[in-house]
């Protein structure tokens, strides 16, 4: 087997490792976390059914690109969970570690545009990227409002702490931050987020 | 809500299932079954990155979303075993009613284009689908083989049930049959496929 192959081929199986990174919320009904392959694929297919609500044009393909491999780092550097405060610090550098092992399994060319498409989703300054940050927030925000708020209640999450995080997901969709902001007054009426307003 | 936005959601929650959907392969190391939206994340990233082996140009993306969505039916239909009889009968019928009534929850132009591209997955007649096929074949072999066989000798699995599954993927890709030809054989001689030959 030539190298460039060989090298290409352990990196697909490194990243089989992506489906044992359960994360905090749950998959619907079942009652049980959900990894983030599972989450990757959701988000790749809510960025081709969703793109109409982009606020700007974007390159439907890269950006679900972006979204199969955003997780990848997880691998080494863990789920960090949205609402938490746990390892947010050391987040972003263990993360850039993790990038440069696993990506750099691959042959030169590719690593270097896996990595430059994971540093583009987390800087968020191109359209791709803002339309997949608005998916990585919306899609476990679907997800926990279809379960009536389960992780919400079971880490007792406040109404600030999901304003700041979903609100990030106007500068992708304001179709989508509506409908959102929509939901969290609903959920909030239900108490399965904390008012914490004023 | 708009009734369009409405009908979206509603199938984004759906194919939620997809994740309970679980095949006869492992994932690798952990010794759990894999489920279907975990294999096609694989797919879609394997497309892109093996798509230098495609046999003929073929347009990315839109194999990508063939990957993703490809399994969709199986939460109607069940998973139909690759190397086994049960069902193979009647699995074209079941397919098509379930993707009758889980793309039909998408706004009409929505659900005619992804009923198209399951359609034209199945069909194997495109550039795209023949690639996109023999990633469906190559993914749960590279597992399994990972796995020093481990579902293939729990289902005792013979070389000629691996060779008229694995060939197909001759029509995507030369260059990953004649991996895949080679990996067989090797697994013969490990004792991991039974060898029935002549």
């Amino acid at each position: 087997m030539d190298n460039r192959f060989k090298k290409q081929l352990d990196f697909i199986l490194e990243i089989d490792k992506e489906k044992n990174i359960f994360r905090q919320n749950n998959i619907t009904g079942n009652g049980r976390r959900e990894n983030d392959a599972e989450h990757a694929w959701h988000m790749a297919i809510m960025i081709y059914l969703l793109r109409e609500y982009s606020n700007e044009d974007f390159d439907v393909a890269k950006a679900m690109m972006m979204a199969l491999i955003h997780d990848i780092v997880e691998i080494d550097a863990g789920d960090t969970y949205a609402y938490g405060d746990d390892g947010k610090d050391s987040q972003q550098e263990r993360e850039e570690k993790a990038a440069q092992r696993i990506f750099g399994l691959l042959p030169d060319g590719q690593r270097d545009e896996l990595i430059a498409l994971f540093h583009e989703f987390e800087a968020c300054e191109t359209s791709e990227a803002r339309f997949a940050r608005a998916m990585d927030n919306f899609q476990p925000f679907l997800l926990n409002n279809s379960n009536d708020g389960d992780s919400w209640r079971e880490h007792g999450v406040t109404y600030s702490r999901i304003y700041n995080r979903q609100i990030r997901s106007k500068k992708g969709s304001e179709h989508v931050w509506n409908y959102t902001e929509k939901m969290i007054e609903e959920n909030i009426l239900k108490g399965n987020i904390i008012d914490d307003k004023q």
